[in-house]
């Protein structure tokens, strides 16, 4: 109790910062310009992007691991299908200088360098545009961390755009390298059912992850639940909302791309979609199940703090209700009147005690049968 | 009150392990897999799995009890319907070989061998794809056991895999041996119908353990609240939305089966199945309806905790309210001052004894009129 | 405070009771048997079923009040509407016997007899079946009684079988006896809309019922608050659930029945189904608001119980706070130092007597701005 | 609190009666009669119904004031539109017989003379039956008054029947006096949608009433929180509640209008009833705001009666915590024992109020740290 | 605790003020008016409305900035679009003349200066009517500030009108006069869509306002909750459902517009429309991350008042739990009998110290084992 003294203060500072992280990428910035300048939203990143091709048939590979944006202008003709990987979305000229070569809207340009959309997907007719987000969670600062990924998809090629440092579809290139593969013998659309299948099984990680932290603070709650027990809900609940936020447009991407009247999207890719389908709609219903779980946790937490108050009040209750009558009675023959015959009596002493002893052991009885020792 | 002090560390060690078994199922070991990979996701089992194999029409059975994935490549031709029931789908193999010899998509290997999918229906043209969660409610753990039952029914054959040790269907297999039967006569549809029928049934014995438990905790609630009260019913509330999660997705595989325009489903069988359906519906009501249960009794306790922390006051406020206007009366006039008129006065003892009385008869009266007593 | 005692055991009795009561009608006993094996389930009830016929068309009337299923197979031809109505389906022989004599689906016969259905309605193609549920409020247990009544429409006849005892549709025999009534000049549509108008009609005194109800504890509510209010509301809230759940499904009952492309269901008939379903929508209103209101209640109750706290709370506070101080002071001239020189002052004990009146004075002041006086 | 006394029996007469009001509209004394009875349900009201009769065509008006049914029989012919307004429909044969002339199906006359009916329109092909009521806020006994309008909208006619004592629609015939008003110029429907425009309007100025009820709660929640303040802000909810469901229907009704493929409707009309329809979701927008805005004063009243519990508590524990240890040192120097070194040291009393005065001062200053002064 | 006085009186004047501004804009003064009839509803406001005309075709533009309505009569022709742009709606006569030039509907002009209509879009055929609100977080007030912005969209002009003074529109002014703009080169459609990308751009900088204010709510959360966090808490709700209830029928604006089957949306706009459709659900799904982070904190602040409440009831319960059974110890020794054998034992008072000692010792050892020191 007498070390509850510093906790006014000592979660303010981190507490501040991640908040002010979520904010950090303002879109206030592009107020007032004219829609489709691309202006890059996100975290401060700075080098230059790491854009890598890869173009294939299934009896034919070609790799280009440090290309140029100007190098992409003579890509090999004739593969079923060329990926191109750009890791780094934060020097908007060389994404445009991308796109432009595959005439893309510049309303995608924009979305690609804004790396704050949810996900979704928009056909334009001649190649899809999909925006998903991985995620991964934070068990330092407990919190969510996401960052976009966009894919467009044409008919002989797949562009892919990460923001976040580090290779996401590393295993994917080493399974394209596999001669017979099914990825080498499909096309494009295969290609991105395939990164699609790669984010989403991240979830599973990423949830394996929270259920560990979800474990940690129950047996918290039961052991020792303190106050900052409820800030840890809090956030668990917050990052709960992050994730759900994230899923639930997924599976409307993966719902729309199924049922696409798109010569993109080929009916053998079709069951593996649904399949990918199927792992979203798997991870919403956790997600929710989680959620359900850490509402009940604040429950848990509040109950248990009502139950510890009536814990205190009995003691309290119990010692003050047994020695108040008490120190009555001993104050009352401590009164200095000369005419108080009971002090003059012999058994006056021997009398008080017991008085004193039954009163004692009255209300033992008393809180006995009431259940409170 | 004295006997509070051990909560803190009891229930830790078991719960921890209750959630662990949550997660044991891990998905994430599936990570960078190209798709359709069949990883077996499960509880650790071991040994051979059993195959069973029975064939029939309306005037001819075929049986073979311990068959081996080689020896289901000669099975009888001509029959209305060949069952073949797997107990056991730890060896991804096996269950490969058999898939293999009724040329099944190798999305549904990889879903029978992954036994977290949820309830779902998928048509694959030449078969249905059914997969089932087999519920039980484990009262000492206060936990939901659930297992997965994948079903592929063909125009002549039903596949039932189970995930777990004991055969669900035994009673079914004795159905099939009486000449006559309804099942004996019907096709491979009614047959699926038939263990449809018999996992939801079993939902309704399952359904009736919770309801008991419901019944008491809440007298528990009543008699005896304790601080493991809110756990309990916090398990209880977890054992619903387990139950909710299995339930929900089954009453849209029955819907869809009912409306499928697919051959693979005779009219016969859709008044059975409608039935079944209602069963589901009436399962996910009663859900709800414990639900329902189950949070108001988070409430009582909530308020009965509220309730006891008036009653421990007021015990206290009226003794303390009695006794310390009675204290300050003794101690004045236990005050040492030379010159204190009241000390000497004959009638001065019997005064204070007479301003003591009324005192107390004054606060009893108002604590009477209070309803305080 | 010293009643509270008995609250522990009270009501613990009663309440497993009625819980049974709830769960009594056991599913599980059906679990292994081949569907549409009609088996019993409902309340206990001995006796023979009382089975009644009426036959008329527009000027003649045919009635036999104590048939058996065996003299049902003479029934006269050639009327407009037969009607049989079977009091008590406890003898799953008897109800066989007459659904085979109208050549029903034997899914039909199961349903009759499982007293558990939730409302629905089923189109076999010669027949309608419908399952309705009466409700009443047992004022006495503070729970909903709810029975099974089954309807089969067909062409030229209507079958109601109900499961308790005593007649629901006595009034309806009196009408049709009345020659010229609406009643005798349409068909078995008709009278099954009657039958329908008569468990909706019936729903609205049980709602005047759970109406009073409602008022009694909203009046002990502000009067009297005890510990069994939250008991009192967690039951009506479960008896509106239960409402509830009856009458939602009963909506969709309805509204098929309006939207039925059947030739069982004459135009004539639509605006009054149509009437009935205005009827259910009320109904189910209601049921809203009266959820709105005793979860309501809820918080009222928690409301009062914390504002109590406060008073009770404010009273310990006002006299801790003006004796605890006087007490001090009057404790401290109460040592024996030889050397204190304030016992010796002429003034000592006025000057004593002077600071305990302003103490309590300034306390009083102190209470009084704070408004707790 | 010593006032607190009264509030156990204050409010029970009056909100009885409240409650018995809501109920008074008996629909039980239907029971058992046939449909398509009509049998007046509402507040009872004596006295004749004032009929009044107003033809026009756009040269040409004809106007009676005080019609009686009979009088109806007889009206002018070739006119645009008839209105026939009935104020009053306690007096059910003269409903009954006005019906009649205009050939309403006996449903519709049950319907307008039971006046518990939810917001509804019906086709009964030659007219439209649309039910609307009237809401007005009641400041007195904080509740919803609401009455029901039947109007009846054929090809050259509209009969509107109000249960309420006097007019709504007066302004209405004003503007059919003057010549060359839109009314005047356009049909039954326009003069329909008038009324509706009107009633909806109304029901703007009853928003107020409330917005102004909520302001006065929650400026007497912020200074002056008392224990009914809870049962005015559940009366607010109730009356919110009762208010959504009336125009949650509504909006039904205006838009099902809007899109009726009757020719009853004219395309002129369509734009206006658009405006009603957005005016009904403006209304339903603010009583959704409104009921979160009371869900959150309870809120607010619960926290604030939370934190002045911690304030009292505070005080207490202050108060207690600085004198009890000082009545100990106290009391410890009355003991009377022979023999205690202390009482005979010269420096012993000034030691003890020095040892008084740190321990205050080191208590002071702890709660200083603490934030509790 | 003793500066809590001011509580009660502090907030309630600029309070009322508040909730008075919510509900100045009167709807019940147009009560009675026939429908049609354009009312001013809105805040005062004075001044000539300012009109200012921008005709443009690629290669050339007409602008002009004082304009009155009469001068609009005679706008040059033959230019791709025209806009006219009123700032200021409060002058009825105005706004009835120019709507008058361009034909509209009288409802139109009644929906322009009654400035309290949810978004919505009509379409009347010859034109498009959109009803647009701008948003801004008045962080001084903590309200939501909400203007009007009606647009009509014809085949060759734009009129919109803003009920707020100051342009929303500059930065477009200036996009136009731009030769070559994107802008220049479309149609109405496209200066429409501008005008609805800059509204929905402004709703970011909003939200980011709100989030900053949530931010600072949440670290005051942690540091310093004070009676008014509450208070704070419940207007940060008000005011994301103040948002919520423009952004969501803004989503379905905008949704309706790209699915328009209209020659007034030119397929070159659509995907533009998709991408600020994009960014209201983004809008919309921040609103609903922040009402959970919002809600999340009442949570925070009920349970931390809870355990702060815990905390000052260990203090008192350990001070009191230690000095009142001393207290006792030492009155019983104080009391004044002839015959109290203890008071002249040599080791009395060194017996009566060792008791005291070691009661306090066992007691801290007492609260030390329960975590309560």
């Amino acid at each position: 109790m007498f070390r509850s003294e510093g906790w006014r203060s000592r979660k303010s500072a981190e507490r501040s910062a991640a908040t002010r992280a979520r904010v950090r990428k303002k879109r206030s910035q592009k107020k007032g310009l004219p829609p489709g300048t691309p202006v890059y939203i996100g975290k401060e990143r700075t080098g230059e992007p790491k854009i890598s091709v890869m173009g294939y048939k299934e009896e034919q590979i070609h790799e280009a691991d440090r290309a140029t944006p100007d190098s992409l202008a003579t890509l090999p003709k004739g593969l079923t299908a060329t990926w191109i990987n750009v890791d780094g979305v934060h020097q908007v000229e060389a994404v445009e200088q991308i796109c432009n070569l595959f005439n893309l809207h510049r309303l995608v340009v924009e979305d690609i360098v804004n790396t704050t959309q949810s996900p979704k997907i928009e056909d334009y007719g001649e190649y899809l545009f999909v925006v998903l987000r991985s995620l991964d969670y934070d068990e330092q600062q407990q919190e969510m961390v996401s960052a976009q990924i966009s894919l467009v998809v044409g008919a002989s090629f797949v562009l892919s755009f990460q923001e976040k440092e580090g290779d996401e579809f590393l295993p994917l290139k080493e399974r394209i390298r596999t001669a017979g593969s099914r990825l080498r013998k499909s096309g494009p659309d295969f290609l991105a059912y395939s990164m699609l299948d790669i984010v989403v099984d991240e979830y599973f990680s990423t949830l394996e992850k929270v259920a560990e932290k979800i474990e940690l603070v129950e047996d918290e709650l039961v052991t020792n639940p303190s106050r900052d027990t409820v800030q840890v809900i809090h956030k668990l609940k917050m990052v709960l909302i992050g994730l759900r936020r994230s899923v639930w447009p997924l599976r409307e991407v993966v719902n729309k791309m199924i049922r696409w009247e798109s010569k993109l999207v080929s009916d053998q890719t079709r069951p593996y979609l649904r399949d990918v389908y199927d792992h979203t709609i798997h991870v919403a219903d956790t997600i929710e199940m989680f959620r359900d779980m850490v509402s009940g946790m604040l429950d848990i937490y509040l109950s248990s703090v009502s139950y510890r108050l009536n814990e205190i009040m009995k003691v309290l209750t119990v010692i003050a209700t047994i020695f108040i009558p008490l120190t009555f009675l001993s104050g009352w023959y401590g009164m200095n009147f000369k005419d108080m015959p009971e002090l003059g009596w012999k058994w006056g002493y021997p009398m008080v005690i017991g008085i004193a002893l039954s009163m004692v052991s009255g209300m033992l009885i008393y809180f006995w049968r009431k259940r409170w020792l």
